[in-house]
Order: C-alpha cells, then structure tokens, then sequence
C-alpha cells in the first residue's frame, strides 16, 4: 500500500502538539510528513519543516502559501491536519475543503456555532472529510463499548455517566500565571473554559459509546478559584434523542484525579465502566452476573475493537496510538475513497464535523443554562432542531 | 466500667436490622441488652426477647409496655434503639424522649419536616440525646478526614463531591417484585425513593466531613425504570453554608457499581478521596505533590480515627466496627453526663436530631425541585432558615 | 441460646491481644466473659477482672488458680483462651486439657514439635478441642476458596502462591530498638523469626484452602538487616501431600506492602486470587473465560462462605470478624457435643492442634532447610511420617 | 536530523513481530526502512518488502544477499534487527557484526553461552553495537526506577522481587496443540521453556534496576502439566554481584494473572514496586512514610524517565512506546557516533550483548539447578567469572 501524503498547519518547533500529531500520522506507516506551514513565523516554519524532512518546495512559510502551493499539484497531500490557534481553525478549514482536501481539524473546529454549521454544509457540498480530534475515542475499548451498545448487550441505555475532572488548575497562585490565565478569561478562550477544554470530550465520548446525540441540558458552572470569570468546574445533566439520561462531571481543581476522563453506561441488561487512565481493561456488569473483566487484545470482542488493536493481550497500550487510530480511520477513508470502494464499517468510527458542530452548541448551551441557574436549554445546534 | 442498659424496639426475629444493631451495641462491651419490644406481634416479640436473654419482665409486648415498664424502675435502660417501620418512629421516638430516655432511631427519624422539627425541639428541652444512624460516619477514615479539614489541612473546601450508587434495583422485572416495588410507591415511601433511602447517607456524609450544613440545592430525579413513580436516580448539585459547591449522585439501576458511597473533597491546599468498599485507604493528593495513600491505624493521624481505630494498621476493619463506633460514642455521652463530666470531643460525632431533621428537609427539596425541572430550592428545614 | 462460659489467661490491661479475644468471643453473644486470669502480676489480673466486669470469686491471680477453681465447679468455662507469652503456651495448655477443658491457644501453639506432639495427642485422648488462633482463615471469601478447591470448581490443584510480606521491620535503626530486636535473637525467638510470626498464617492458609498439608519444603532465608541473627524475609517451596506445588514468601522489610497477606491458586480449571487487605473481594478465572469479581455476601455462594458473612453485600467485613468467626466455630462445636448432635459441618473448620503441630514442624524444618542451603527437607511432624 | 537507514531480516507478512518492529524502528521517525529479507522463501520476503515500500534493489530474497547487498553500499543500512527464528540468530548477527553493521537482534541471542560469548568478543573487536530486545526496560518509569536507585534514594538495596506469571498455557488441552506444545519440547525449545521465554525479561529487568548483575541461583522447575518435559512454572532465588537478593516466579499456568510481569525492590530507605500491566503508575514507600504514586510525566522525575515520556502527564503510554524507546536509544548511539560524540548518558541503557549473554547464562543454570533439586550454581558467564 502507498503511503498516503500529509501536510499539516502548525505545530512548530516546541509545540506539543506538533509531535504528537507526527507520532499519530505516522505510527502506523499510513501517512507520508509531505508538507507543511509550520509556524507563524514564515521563516522558521521553513527552516522547521526542512529540518523534519520535507521538501524545499513543500516547506511552506504560511497556509495561504501552502494552500497555492499544493493546490495546483498532481501530488497533492491527500489529508491536512490544522493544529493551529482556535480563532483560526475555521478560516483555514474552510479553505482547503472548499479547494478539495480532506482536513482533520483540531478541536474546537470552530469558535461559533454560525462557523461550525457552514463547515457541516462544506463537507456535503465538496463531500471532503473534516474530521475533528477526540482522540480519546480512538481507544480500542472504547470502541468495543460502542460495540457493544449497538449490538444491543446492554439492552436499552438508560443512563451515562461521563467524567473528566482533573486538578492541574488548582493552585491559586498559579491561576495569575499567564499560561493558565488566559483559559479563563472570555476576551481568549469564549463562554466556557473547563467544559470547553475538556468537558467536550467527555460529552463526545458519551456521545460515541450510545450512539445518540445530545438534545438538552442544564449545567450548574462554578468558578471554584473566585478570581476566575468562566467556570473551573461544571456539572451537566442531560437528554439525549435516544432517551437515554446524561450525568456529565469536568473539573480543572480536583485535587487528586490526575487525568479524570472516564466512562459509565447503564443499560436494562449491563452496566460498562473504563477509564482513560486504565485503557486496557473495561468492566462489564451483566445483569444478575458478576463483575468481569474485558482486556483489550482479548479474542472474539469486536470488529471495532480488533482494528484498533495492535499489540497483544495484557501488553498495555496508551493515548497515542488511541490517536494513531484516528489517523487509521482516515487512511482507510481516502483509500476506500480512490479505490471506489465501500470503506471498512469499523473504521468509520472517526469524529466529523458534525461532532465539532455539536461541541460547538453543546459549549454555547452550557453557557447560556449556567448563566441562568441550571436552566434547561436546548443543546443542538440550529441545524439539527428539524 | 459498669456496662450500660439498652433496649431495642423492632428488629424482630429474621430481620437484618435487629443483629446489626446488637451486633453494634455489643462489640466493645458498652451496653448490656437488657430490654425490648421487638415484634409487632407481642408474643412472638416476648418469646423471641426471652431467647435472646432478656428477663422475663424486660422482654415487653409492644412499645406502649416497654416504655410502662421501664419508666418505672430504678434500673431503667439508657438508651433505646427504635428500628420499627418508618412510619412509626416519630411516635415512639417523641414518646421515649418525653419520658426521659436518650434514644437512637433509625433513619428516617420522621416522615415530615415538621415531625424533625419537633424532635429536635424536645431534644433541647428534654436534654436528652436523640442520634440517628448514620453509621457510614463511624468509619475511622471518614473521622479523619472531618479532622483534616476541620485542622485545616485542605484550606478553604471548594469543592465536595459525593456517590451512593449501587445496581440492585436495576433489574426491571425485579421492579414488579413486591420487596422492591413498595420502594419506588409514594403511599407507601414518601415522596423520594433512591434519595430518602441512600443519597441521604451521602448528604450526611459530605457534611459531616466539611462542617457545613447544606443551604440551597437542586434536583435532576429520574425513574429509568418507566414504570416507577418516584426516582431511582438523581443529580444533586448543592450550596453549603461555608461556601463549599455540592455534587451528589445517587442511584439504584448503576450495574457494576457494588455499593457505590464514596466521597471527595477538594480545598484550596489538597484532595481526599474515600469509598466505603475499602475503607480502610483514605487517597491524599496535598496540593503540588503526589497521591498519597492514608491507612487507618496509621500512627499519628487524629484522636478522632484514633478513637475509632481497633486492630493494628494493615488489617481490614468493616462495616460492623464503624456502626458500632456511634455506640460507642452514645456511651461516651451518657457516661459523661453520668458522671458530670465533659465527654470526650473525638466521640462527640454522632449524628443528631438536627442531622434526622436535615435529612428530611433535604428529601423534599429533592422532590420539590426534581418536580420543578431542578429549580434551586431551601434546602434548610424551617426552623433553621433564619 | 445460652451464652457459652469463656474464660481467658493472659491478655492483661494495655495488652493488644486482650481486646481482640474480647471482641471475637463478644461480638456475636456466643461467649459470656466468665473468667480470667489476666495478669502475671496476680493483684493486677484480679483488679482488672474485676473491672471487665467477672465476678470477685472468677478473677483469678493465676492461672494455676484459675484451674483449680473452674475445676470445682458446676458451671465452669466452655473454653478457655491462652494469650500468655509464647513459652508458657504449652504448659497451660496442657493442664487445662487433662483438666477437661476446651482450649483456645494462640500461636505458635508449643515451641517444640515435641510438645507439639504430647499436644495433639492429649485431644484424642481427652476428646477435648485444642483451636489454634489462625484468624485469617475465618474470612468469609477464605472459607469460600476453601469450599470451591474442595467441590473441584478449579479441578486439580497444581499451584499455590502465599505471601505474607510487610515492611514494618524495614528500619535498620530500629532493629536495635528492644521491641524489635528480641524477634530475631534466637534466645527470645527460636529457631525462626519472620517465617515463625508471619509465614506460619499464609501456610495455614495455603493448607487449608487447598485441603492439602505440606510434605516437604526448601527455603532460602535471609537476614536483609545485617545485625540480625534470624531470618527477616525466607521463600519456600514446597510440595504439598496431594501433589500440589507451593511458593511462599515471607518478608518483614518489604517496605510499600502494608500487611501483605495474599493467596494464588491455581487449577486445571481455573484460578483464585485473595488479599487480607481488601478482603470483601475473591478473583475468579475459569479456565476460557473472564476475571470476575466474587464479593463477599453474595447469593449463592457456599454454605461455608455465607456461616461467615454478616453484613449485606458491598458493606465491608474485616478481620475482628474474621476472628469472631473461629470463636463462632467454637461456639458451635461446644454447643454439638452438649447437644450430642452433629457440629454443621459448615463451622468445622476452626485450626486444630494438629495445625499448630505442623506450623512447628514448619518452623523447624526451614530453619533447617535455611542453613542448609535450601535443601529439601522433610516438614511433617514426625507422627504424622507415617 | 536525517533519518537513518534500517534493514529487517525476518518479520514477513503475517508474523506478530514485524509490525512491532516497524512500528517501534519508525514511531519517532528516527528510522526509515530502507532493506529487508523478510521471509525464508526468498519471492514471499522479497514482493512484500517492495509491497511495505522497500526499493527494488533493496528488497532482498534472503539475509546473505542482503548482507552482500548492503555491504557494497555507500548508503548501507546503518542497523538490520535480526527477527528470525531462534536458532538462527547467532550466524546472522555475527555475520552483520562482522561486516560492521550495527545489530538489534530478537531475544534469546544465541541457542548457547559459547555462542554468545562469540558475540560479546565480536562487539568489542568491531566496535559494532548488537543490541538485544528486551524490549520492557524502555517504558519510562523503568528507567526512572533504576535512575532512583543509582542515585541512591533507596539507599543499599536489599532484595529485589520479580515476576513474569500469566496463564496462557493453563489449558490442557492446549498442551497438545502444535503451537504450544514445541515450547516445551526440549528438541524445540532447548533446555528450557517458560523461564527461557518469560522469566528472562524479569531477570533482566531486575539486573537493569539495580544496576547489579546475578552471581548464583538456585531454581525450582516443576511442570505443572504433566506431559511436558520443560518447566512451566520456575521459583529463583538470586544473588546479586552487589550483594541483593534477589526472587524471581515466573509461570505460564497461572490463571488469573493476564500478562504478570512486575517488580519490586526493597532498600535501606524506601521501597517500589511496578507492574507492566499498569505502566504509568510506580508505587514509592520512603522509610517511614506513606505510599505515594509516581506519575509518568511528572515534573523533575529524571533525565532517564524524561527522555522516555512522550505525552503529558495521566495520558496512558504502553508497550509499543517502550520498545520504540530501546530503537530510540540506538538511534542516538549510532549518531553519536557518526557526529563523534559522547551520547547522551540517559539513553546508554539500550540492552546489550552482555545482557544477551548473561540471559543465556541463566537460561542454562536455571536448567541445572532444576535438575539438581535446587542446588546453588553459577549463573554467569564463564568469560565473567574473573
């Protein structure tokens, strides 16, 4: 198989993000480093992108550049990852869909709801992917609980219950440091911070693992630290349109959680719970059984599950390969795309648009209900409300 | 030390409760079983007494004698325990305080607020003790971490976040079965089902270890299973008095969840977390350093884990120890008060008439706000709203 | 029922031993505390029985006293507890078996296996019991275990894995502290100072679960402070009379084990894995299948488990009843042979003379096996080398 | 940085161990794979290296060609990972070595000590690397566990306690099924089964975090099996070159155990302990302290834990970044050595052909012990035992 070429916008020299994104693409051989814009600054976006490999040409000093450039070529890069700042995510992502590529966006894939509707209506008019990165549900267990939910093990879900409550934030002092402070402040980081942050992937994984989006909400948003002006901490119920009932806990001063994302699934006939913390082993409840243990690796789980499955059983696995997973998916996308081909159902398991679009709305109504008290307010973007 | 005389009202011949609580009374060799009325029928409650070992003239028909006889003696009991159905423990409790007995009733003390209120108003005026079993606070673990805070080692208490979610009630067809069916039935349980039988424990709890008394709250009550009238799940969020923000869920349809009470606490300098399955671990993340791991029996914790401490660190304590800890602090108090003496202020924890009181205020906050689309509602009985 | 008559020798005030045998024999109202002599000092022993509540005439100065007034009575003591020091075990134990009673002695039962011997056959010839104080097999899952080895749930038994590993002796510098140093000088301790106080439990219990005694063994023992005489961490291995192969290690400086008592087992069908530190937990794999989590208190289970479990499921049990469970097993054994009836055979499980014979043949067979390099000695008793 | 060139001989389509080499040789995109002789039918091993994006000429039919191949080359592969069966890894790698290439080979390294002392000669004459893939020394708080020790925060090192214990031919059954059954065939396997294969990686482990290497051993073998000849379950005891003690179980019956390899190490002043199937989490007991919880990504760790952390803290990492560690090391060495510099100390940790040899030293005492009812023998090397 011929790798595929990837370019992506930002994640320069010393970023995060940057590598991570390096590691995801690349792990499992799918995606070819073709192209990139780097860094806002032209010159050492350059100089970093030759440094990594790619071509003198393919070294772009910004996207608009880099747009031109790959635009008029037969080589074109077949996906273009945007890891740039959130103000800029919609501007750049609307351009390379509306010039034909295939984008995985960093989240949040837009600012406003207005912006994440349009982007919705660009994949169906241009039929490219915009993916957006909750890597989280790249885990191949993850994937096995959605599995399971849709084959019905759990019977009709009656409620989940989401977490992601850490407590890197919560040193006082350290809430006047610039680099915390800025998440808290509404000039730069919008309506909400922890739920925004980090809420939505909880909300997403909710999302994923039942198979229904949500409808409505209430949120009880607090600033634990007083100086703060959006929320450190928010508790969220919910509807879902499958009927399915929503608890969803986030937190940035739960002193003792480290990295707190984790799952619950009640069903009439199972209960699930998995942790991003412990991501090899799911525990499933069936009613009137015990307790047991699922490993990921284990023979005869799912198709989802065995594809997003690399090493075997009782060999732990983590967080970048649950994101290479995504990359996996999009590979698989494009593929099955240029062959004309169906692709692989359990790898159609990537976040889309329609995701980004719906964390969008969800960050708004959070918002809006904690403003006013826990008042239920409708959670779906305008689009969606037929 | 001369044991003292106790009597137990209910708790018949193969019921649960009647062993727990003589399991309780007796563990440390404070109270001698000397009188009871244990059985709505009088000659099975007679017969059952005298097995037991109670004389001949102590093992009473119903309450009405019970309280005849032993009003009348020189050696008269000095505690009673009232484990009788729900319904009638106002009754009986308000019958025993007005003859001058300390009296410990199980949960709930009343069915009403105003029934609480005037419970606790005989309290003041009798001097006499009125506890209610709360015994989840007898823990040594949950001692110190009341301690901790008290001594502040958290700082200031942003945050508490409580559970008391089990799977026991989630089997649908189990919710026809008449021992479970009666639970989610408003004749027959009130106005709150999950909540007034478990959440409730979780309020005290949280409480208990801030020192601070619930102000405000609201309610998201569901019944997953359609056909129940009142709740087997529901959100809390809470304002306490001190500031602190409350989260609490409670569920009975939670499969994977065994009993599911556990509790954490953030402040500004540290986090606890506890669960009542391994009570024996208290997990302590001080604020810029790592998890660590209390144990009870632990040298050099606090008098009052140290009071509530009996096998040497690393052996499992349980359940029964903790419930017999609130005994054990009734006969502090009644010695103390024999003797003339201040009691010992790390047995001065027992949960009161106040807490009984509080208890049911909060139940028909739950349901007045989970009525109310989790509108914020007083959470303070009358009486303490000032 | 009656309460039984117990007394006690030894277990004087400010003792540890005292309260715990207090607690096991009160907790369930089998024993009535009857008789002591509690003291070496005899002033002391009467005035503190007197105290606990015995009456003037059974608050012995010694327990040569104490045997000739219980002798004489009519209502003498069902049992009697001796918690001395470990030298005089033997010798009250033994007048008081000629003398008709039934015993309770702590470990290690003699300090001899000759004595051991003289011990065992002193029970057969007066047909009284002589318990040994293993508590840790009273655990309700420990008996379960028990149970489903013995009902072929795991098929044969090939391995067994015990450890019972701390870390409280891990201090050099208070390996000169007098309260440490005498275990391991072998003019205070004998022959073995770790294997003898810890090892000796996970042995029993390695036996008992697995219905198998230890026929021969290799140890390699080590003194890991270099001041010590005595082994402070040994491994064994052993093979077990029905062909069963064991590992077991013992260590007293294995710092971040806090008790460490745990048991493996495993089957041709299946394997079991238990820890004393969260004892309310029994992991399960059947051969083919999933880990799954029995709990403590579960339906059921085996008649074994369910004698010994108090509390509903998901309540923690801890090891004060754990040790109330073998005075249970008295109780009943006591109570049978009054009754002239059959004991459940449930209860018969209590540590019996001949157990505390083999934990001495134990004792000196890895003395022996640790001087030796680790050569295979023989661990029987020399009664029992048929 | 360019990347450097990288063969693979072995690892065709199909096996398990090629995509865990690519991946690990190319996650942090320090190699590109430039050569390969994939399989043992030189048309299969040459059209799926050209299919996995090898060049025409540089797709090779069998390891000879593609030693003559690359050694004619300016742009020769600057390091081929030997990944064929056993028994061919000693002609292979001494081949490569002695034409100056740089070499991982798969463990075991050689099928005998003499072999593998070749090796080691052959190192030192050529100044060629030969690494050997004990892969589970690369995860970070591995290395940060030897990094505590070496700088002394346990101070002296008393015992070091390892397992490598799953249950994966716990079956039966599948004893006589062809896959499981040569690994316990001594015409197969050699002298040894599970240690061979398992207990290795945690003797290595051992030796790695204590910066010791074992003198003597003495070894109980047992098939629990009956049928097999070779071991399925070995107990150790060690003694280190610095004086540790060391305990090694490793078993392939153990059910209820998934994976199993873990450590522990006791020293004067504190205690670890680590598992492999929780890898981000290393339980630290200082002397006289509390447990705590190391993270991986923790803040001032050391260079050692910092290098091999690739994602923040509470993200899980796994296996396939471990391994990529040990490719990640060898990178560093080869460029040191081509820029003709010192390399960074705290990725010289790459396991070595020492190391290979010392396992294979202890592959055969295991073997001689066992057969020797546990008697001490010499675990080195005989080119070691000075």
């Amino acid at each position: 198989m011929a790798k595929l070429r990837w370019g992506m916008i930002g994640g320069g020299e010393g970023s995060q993000i940057g590598p991570a994104h390096r590691l995801g693409a690349g792990l499992d051989g799918h995606f070819e480093f073709t192209a990139g814009a780097l860094d806002h600054r032209p010159d050492a976006g350059r100089d970093y992108g030759k440094r990594l490999g790619l071509a003198e040409d393919r070294a772009y000093g910004d996207w608009r550049e880099m747009l031109a450039g790959e635009k008029g070529r037969d080589d074109r890069i077949d996906l273009v990852t945007v890891a740039t700042p959130n103000a800029t995510h919609f501007e750049i992502t609307k351009a390379f869909l509306e010039a034909g590529f295939h984008v995985l966006c960093e989240k949040p894939m837009t600012m406003t709801v207005e912006e994440g509707e349009e982007i919705v209506r660009l994949t169906k008019s241009t039929g490219r992917i915009c993916a957006v990165n909750y890597g989280y549900t790249g885990y191949s267990l993850v994937r096995h609980m959605r599995a399971m939910v849709a084959r019905g093990d759990l019977g009709r879900i009656r409620l989940v219950k989401a977490e992601f409550a850490h407590g890197h934030h919560a040193d006082a002092a350290d809430a006047d440091n610039p680099r915390v402070r800025w998440r808290y402040d509404p000039a730069q980081a919008g309506v909400s911070a922890q739920f925004a942050d980090c809420g939505i992937h909880a909300l997403h994984m909710a999302s994923f693992v039942i198979g229904q989006e949500v409808d409505r909400m209430s949120a009880d948003t607090v600033s634990c630290i007083e100086s703060r002006v959006l929320e450190d901490d928010a508790m969220l119920n919910l509807r879902f349109d499958g009927g399915t009932v929503g608890r969803l806990w986030t937190s940035s001063i739960a002193l003792g959680n480290q990295h707190g994302l984790s799952i619950q699934v009640f069903g009439e006939k199972g209960g699930l719970r998995w942790a991003q913390e412990q991501p090899n082993q799911l525990y499933y409840m069936p009613l009137g059984q015990r307790l047991q243990v699922i490993e990921r690796g284990e023979a005869n789980l799912s198709p989802e599950a065995d594809r997003t499955s690399r090493v075997t059983i009782g060999h732990a696995e983590g967080m970048p390969l649950a994101f290479a997973n995504i990359y996996a998916d999009l590979a698989e996308a494009i593929r099955a795309e240029k062959d004309g081909r169906a692709m692989d159902p359990a790898a159609n398991l990537y976040p889309r648009a329609e995701d980004g679009l719906r964390s969008m709305a969800a960050v708004f109504a959070v918002a809006q209900s904690g403003k006013a008290q826990g008042a239920w307010v409708d959670a779906r973007p305008p689009m969606f409300r037929t």
